[in-house]
């Protein structure tokens, strides 16, 4: 479903286990995507399957059904949550692409590349509004209710993150809430979802939320750090593309704290934003790598990580509660 | 609330007091609406009330107040229907500012223009994600279907006009199939959606649905006449704008339809096309205005308000009935 390069066999083996334990009902969430945004304008389905092929690692998703084991399992129910999920989170990937002027992502070239600008707001509108219909045939306002707020966060996240593009006085405080908003909280709600869509007992949404939610700012910061550490086969993308647009991330602040670097460090953050995109940013990234901010945003991820096992405790000792621990623990060490 | 500039006083009384006895539940929802889009990013808390702030003719929330006369009448409940239906319309006029290029609407600057295309993205994005927390407060699956249904429909409108630009062999049905997804559902939805809200019965929903779908119908069709005979300062946008970007209406399919006009019409659109939008849309639109285009249209848009004003006969004569047949009226009639 994706490529991947793990840092370790053996983690490796335990999510091909759990894909592999989960294949049929993850092949219907591929299938019912599929369905979804299949269209009568060969553009808008070229351009939507165009994106389901381009894979992903369906973390949302997975999050979705092992949730609904909480509760009264149905992968009719949960695909109804999951299928959503998914699609708004690749709907604002085509917008990100478009904002960010990304050609390439996932080892695939961008609607936005492939078509057009016009083309990519439109593919990312109608994903967005597709997933909504298959939401709305579930009958709990409470789901409804869930999903639009944290669009509406999510949203905000990503203005918060052109706002604060080149900003290299933020704070570590700013970037956790923009990660929070951005990513963590459609990871959290996947979970959060996932069991109220199952009936499971509110103790159990809330410590799935809170889970989700911890792991989904280690899944964020991990991806800043991969875009610094990562190679391009690994992340389907050029490395050094958050500097290159003037994404600060976690391993930069905390480079930025170390006051060996810090002055060649802001030269050349200073050098990209004035060349707007057309410099380099090897020599930045070269630098990050060897100050002690990617220990030090990895101990971060690590310390989220351990908040969401944490929150795993108190729920019962179902199959599902180790596959999410082993999932969490994957996050932290991935290295696709 | 608007510029207007009316063919006939008589009308504009009517409208006027109309807008007169609607007046604080109006206001309810113009209040709630500038609470809704209310951000503690003042970019997007900028940009939206910018386009508040442009106004509009507020067709949408009007059609569901009077539909909800038809039922178990409440402000607090219509408020609900009538706000994310105004907001997700002034979602799809930002995002389409984008792809049109748009400087200047409702004699306003653009968000576009005012900040720029990602900004007016990303608020597009926003407004719409806002409108569904409006929406998901009502507790009717119902409605929350009927709407992500017309939503999906929208945007398959918006990109089949981005695909048939400068397409001078495109048929009427297949205009008419464009703007019934573009313009007349959101329409018809806002007065289908007012009796749902409220309890109405199905007949009367039915019937609302039809008669909106219709009034829509000849509101798209004159907004195109408009497009082409009417003034800067009465449209609040330069005249010729549809066929300056390659949307071929109504009246110039029916021009194109003049044996007399259609070579040296089609040279014009041509002279357009390649010029990428540089070349004046002038000559054109002078040509279209001899042809018999302008009265088939007007014709075509007449035979929608008689459908509309048809679809209410089986209504209750309660007054709200004939606000909405002197709205129909209006429509076909407007030049602002």
């Amino acid at each position: 479903m994706f490529p991947i390069t793990y840092q370790s066999t053996g983690e490796f083996m335990k999510l091909m286990q759990l894909y592999a334990a989960m294949k049929s009902d993850l092949q219907a969430i591929e299938d019912q995507m599929a369905i979804t945004v299949a269209s009568d304008l060969p553009t808008l389905s070229e351009a939507s399957l165009h994106l389901l092929k381009a894979g992903g690692k369906r973390i949302r998703p997975i999050f979705v059904l092992l949730s609904g084991k909480f509760g009264t399992y149905s992968v009719e129910t949960l695909k109804r949550v999951a299928v959503p999920l998914e699609l708004i989170h690749m709907a604002t990937l085509v917008h990100d692409d478009v904002i960010d002027d990304a050609n390439i992502r996932r080892g695939q070239l961008t609607v936005k590349s492939k078509w057009d600008n016009r083309i990519a707001m439109y593919t990312g509108d109608y994903i967005y509004a597709k997933a909504l219909t298959v939401i709305t045939e579930l009958d709990k306002p409470r789901i409804h209710q869930v999903l639009s707020g944290s669009i509406v966060q999510m949203v905000i996240g990503e203005m918060e993150q052109i706002r604060d593009f080149f900003n290299v006085d933020q704070s570590v405080r700013n970037y956790l809430l923009r990660i929070r908003r951005k990513t963590a909280l459609l990871i959290a709600i996947s979970c959060q979802l996932g069991a109220l869509a199952t009936d499971a007992p509110p103790r159990a949404s809330h410590a799935l939320y809170r889970f989700g939610y911890n792991v989904g700012m280690a899944f964020q910061i991990t991806d800043d750090l991969l875009d610094l550490c990562g190679t391009e086969k690994a992340i389907g993308k050029p490395p050094g593309s958050d500097l290159r647009q003037g994404n600060i991330t976690l391993p930069v602040l905390y480079a930025l704290q170390d006051a060996s670097i810090k002055d060649k460090l802001l030269e050349e953050i200073e050098l990209i934003k004035i060349s707007e995109g057309v410099a380099n940013s090897a020599a930045a990234v070269k630098l990050v790598r060897s100050s002690s901010g990617i220990k030090k945003a990895e101990e971060m991820a690590s310390r989220y990580i351990a908040k969401a096992l944490k929150a795993l405790e108190g729920l019962p000792d179902i199959p599902a509660k180790r596959n999410l621990a082993d999932i969490a623990r994957i996050v932290a060490k991935r290295s696709y």
